[in-house]
């Protein structure tokens, strides 16, 4: 119940990495690419070949170092449905590999089309009584600017079956203060989400004190994030914005509770691209995706 | 430029209704499901299957009454990879018989990440120097919780392949009002969005005077409709909330400029389980679907 099983996940590792899977196809060696082209064909299948096979070279790299990764479902729409059956897999492989799962979809919509979305990503979908699990994540990120109505369809499928979602608070973006930093009455938009995030879940909670309703809040705000932890004692948040946006391990200690849990912070495009910065053997990728998340460990447990 | 390939659809069909394309498996006739099952298999593939046959039946049925249709990605990735190539079919499909389309997405992310979203649902993805469009709507629905690091990343491509967005501003459910109409110095959340749709859209204005940056506005909220309608008058409307969600022609009234243009209402359920509601043969579900929207326009014609 609640996010325990990415709670546990972080403390077996002593690790609250995420490692973001955001496969840009500038950043894969060539190799790889060349490889699928000549295989499935220049086009999108090819394409959705290419980022399996680096998806699944990086799993097997970072899955004893790293609790979780986090797919960014952008990166897979890219190519089409081919790229669907990539994020699909890629999902599969890294459970398969003992790895909590974020599907970053920001989704939203209300009603049955919300109850749509869960039942996709974190639930089964029902064809005629036979269930199929279309991409089964762990958790979800949501956007709830639609209010309740499209959260409350997510949750039944938390509980039922132990999955968890991080709705968007503070986000990690430049811009994110035109309207999330606004007060109403008083209160920031993000932190009065905050507070949202600590109602929807209240139901929820599980062993460590946290519920399956955790916040996205950015590693570019540690005042915010400070606050926000202060605040929200029973949300998890989830940290972007940590390396290349700028945010480094003094900004998302504030992430953390006393006991050093309560966040897992993400970093995609420093491991992903890992082999770029060391100009290391191309062939080499996944080995350097690896000593950039146990750089990224030491740098996050000096802090807590 | 600007959303007028909309407006003059709607022109030439005298007719604002976009019909929504959100295949629940319920709403498909037996018949339907099982021929695909045979076929298919009692799978997520089958059922993807059963909904390509069935939009592509009510395409046929739809096409010469109304401009568009409005596919809501939340029911196609209900069937895994499967159901996002029936997406993207049902897309080409709709285009090649003129329709206008909007994929109902409500994506939203930042920076290159926003980006790749734009290419894969209104640009074109690029594999090694080769172009391949994924989804390829005409327009698709974002949500602006993020600023403007999430909108903008969008604009080349509306003006590049003369393409356009809907941002969620007021929307169509009961709880829309728990942040979007709370009052940030005064102005309610949904007005000040939609002031930034005029922004956004402010050097994408098209021959009618519309931008490419539309405002998804509910029918369940007359009031704010008519006072949209004053405030933004460059932007289009997307009008769910019409039938099934207890909207009428009155209601929608307001969202009409003086000329009679400047937005779209649609309707779902109501023209996909017309069958239902009729208690015809099944076999006839197209032509159910027809009878409907002619019903519709004949319903909101009359109060323009």
């Amino acid at each position: 119940m609640g996010l325990d099983r990415l709670i546990e996940a972080i403390d077996q590792k002593q690790n609250p990495t995420v490692a973001g899977l955001d496969p840009r196809l500038d950043y894969l060696p060539d190799f790889l690419k060349q490889r699928a082209y000549t295989e499935y064909g220049q086009t999108l299948e090819g394409a959705a070949e290419a980022v399996w096979e680096y998806n699944r070279c990086l799993i097997d790299a970072l899955c004893d170092v790293v609790p979780a990764v986090k797919p960014q479902a952008a990166y897979y729409e890219l190519y089409g449905w081919a790229g669907m059956r990539t994020l699909a897999k890629t999902i599969r492989y890294a459970k398969d590999k003992g790895l909590f799962v974020i599907t970053d979809g920001k989704r939203n919509d209300i009603g049955t089309t919300m109850e749509a979305y869960a039942a996709a990503h974190l639930g089964e979908t029902d064809v005629g009584g036979e269930r199929f699990a279309a991409f089964d994540g762990d958790a979800l990120t949501v956007n709830g600017y639609l209010g309740s109505d499209g959260i409350l369809p997510l949750l039944d499928i938390c509980k039922q079956r132990d999955r968890g979602i991080f709705v968007l608070c503070k986000t990690s973006n430049p811009g994110s203060g035109e309207l999330q930093d606004k007060r109403i009455d008083g209160t920031p938009v993000y932190a009065a989400m905050g507070d949202r995030c600590e109602r929807w879940g209240e139901d929820t909670r599980g062993a460590f004190g946290y519920s399956a309703v955790g916040a996205v809040v950015g590693a570019t705000y540690p005042e915010q994030l400070r606050e926000l932890r202060e605040r929200l004692p029973h949300t998890v948040f989830l940290v972007p914005g940590y390396g290349a946006q700028g945010g480094g391990a003094k900004d998302v200690a504030g992430a953390f509770d006393q006991n050093g849990r309560g966040a897992v912070v993400n970093s995609s495009r420093a491991i992903l691209c890992a082999w770029k910065k060391e100009e290391c053997d191309p062939a080499d990728f996944a080995g350097a995706a690896r000593r950039e998340a146990l750089r990224m460990k030491a740098d996050l447990t000096a802090v807590l």
